[in-house]
């Protein structure tokens, strides 16, 4: 198995990723192609005295930046990293493809290049959500801000399959978010939604408001995509704001900086909740192969947490699997 | 000036609301009119030792539940105390209306018997959002799960009154919730609104990502329902999930103990951020007269804090201001 890793598009510059392909190399039996200027990459190689045959090297000698409109950037830049290696993944150079860069040129380089899975009507973005119990997963995580019903119900499909298989949780309860738990709440996109959730193939648990999505309560989190960016982006707000309001009050005084002292562990053991390096990368599912995007300041550890989940993704047939979901077709 | 208050929809029974304008009208000079059963309010009245002249009660013997269908309820329960005090309202017998109960009766009750100002299209939910700088307001909180970008104009025009009147804000930023900061970012309905509120007279930011709300970037935060209480209930969802966490951690050994306490006036000032009861309640804007919706489980001090800004409402004159500003007439 080979997972072709852009190495050009995350925040930190081609070390981190070539440190995480090689502990994934050493850990997790897979060979990498990593995708970016060559000597650079040699060189860094060599620095991290890597001399084995299991990392290939696929030239490319452009950037699509963070800044670029995605479907020029990927029109365009035909020898960025990005388009180099989802040529690579269409072609069979690899199995699956993993980029820090632009999410929006990600998407839309998936969806022009590797091509979206026959009848799937939209590719969704797919975001971890960490929990009280442990994950679940959120998608449309921003990808299709206007969202139809059809889209909510292929997204609950994709989610259930993804969860089933590579988080290994049995028949995943899927959720709708809602203004309220009753079914004949919400807006007429979740109303109509909730109707084809309901007579679909999944465990659907019906819906769920905004604030049970931190206890966990279901598995897998369906919602369009502009209200999936707000969950995902108010979280992180409420996250980093929560920690620093109680850094500076427990900065406050002498026995409340002892307090903290003594708190050290735990406080430190709660922060790991919400650090999405240890979950890996978004895959954006309804594509014909698996693409994950790694968070922009991935550094080495949450590089190879993704290379471990592009392994899983291939290893279990995710894409396969949704195919079917999707049609509706037994095996 | 009087104020109206439902005596009858809180979780917590008559006792609390009973305290609430006892202290009101001791602190803040206003007249009260209790609405309920005449005999129970006497009788707690009179165990609070209270035989001034600045509390009425108008008898009123049917309450509307929680669970009920708000537009039969508000149709069919003429007696309720939630329908005869939005009739004294509407009738001039007070200057403003207080109640506790079913959210979607007390909206559905203004806007049939109070009436919407002139040329308002929605009346709006407005949430008083606790930030890191102080308060932020949130419209609308769950009225109008369809928006047109039109009401999300009106919610601006309201929202900016009201956080300049009632907050004593000047020239109130106001920001449009969105998935990025660009003007061309966002689904068809803020991308059309974000048109409407430049051109607006507003002091309008721009788009806001929901990462940047708590930290308070702007004053008045402008959404449609769905989205509005998708923020308010995951809000409440987190601060809860992260409070019950570190609660669960602090308990874990001697030394975890030792530190929280030596902690527990921070974390006592920290958990006072996001108590309900210091902000008042949620007023309905858009309606003829002031409407607010006081917290199911508001004790005394939410009343009182609820009456107070009925009070600076009424002494403000923030509908007139609203009736003006909508139809954009400078005086």
């Amino acid at each position: 198995m080979k997972i072709v890793v852009d190495s050009m598009g995350g925040d930190n510059g081609v070390k981190e990723v070539v440190r995480g392909s090689i502990d994934a190399v050493n850990e997790l039996g897979v060979d990498i192609a990593l995708v970016g200027k060559k000597d650079i990459l040699e060189n860094e190689l060599h620095k991290n005295n890597y001399h084995g045959n299991k990392i290939e090297i696929i030239h490319a000698d452009e950037v699509i930046q963070n800044d670029e409109s995605p479907a020029i950037a990927i029109r365009k830049k035909k020898n960025s990293s990005m388009v180099v290696g989802l040529n690579s993944l269409k072609e069979g150079t690899g199995d699956a493809f993993i980029s820090a860069g632009n999410t929006g040129a990600l998407l839309a380089g998936g969806i022009f290049i590797v091509k979206r899975i026959k009848d799937i009507e939209r590719a969704a973005i797919v975001s971890i959500y960490p929990t009280k119990n442990g994950v679940s997963i959120l998608l449309d995580a921003g990808a299709n801000v206007d969202s139809k019903p059809e889209y909510l119900e292929q997204f609950a499909i994709m989610g259930s399959v993804y969860c089933e298989k590579v988080l290994r949780i049995a028949s995943p309860k899927v959720g709708l978010v809602n203004v309220g738990a009753e079914k004949e709440k919400g807006n007429i996109l979740v109303k109509e939604a909730y109707n084809l959730l309901e007579n679909a193939n999944i465990n659907f648990y019906g819906n769920v408001e905004a604030r049970d999505i931190p206890e966990g309560i279901v598995d897998v989190i369906v919602c369009d995509g502009f209200v999936g960016n707000v969950i995902l982006k108010l979280t992180e707000g409420l996250g980093q704001s929560i920690f620093s309001t109680l850094k500076e009050q427990f900065a406050e005084n002498f026995s409340s900086k002892l307090g903290a002292l003594l708190l050290k562990s735990q406080l430190k053991e709660f922060k790991q909740r919400f650090d999405y390096r240890e979950y890996g990368g978004a895959p954006l599912l309804g594509l014909k192969k698996p693409v994950i995007k790694a968070h922009g300041s991935s550094d080495a550890l949450a590089f190879k947490n993704a290379i471990r989940q592009a392994k899983i993704m291939v290893e279990e047939d995710v894409i396969n699997k949704i195919e079917l979901d999707i049609n509706n077709i037994e095996i």
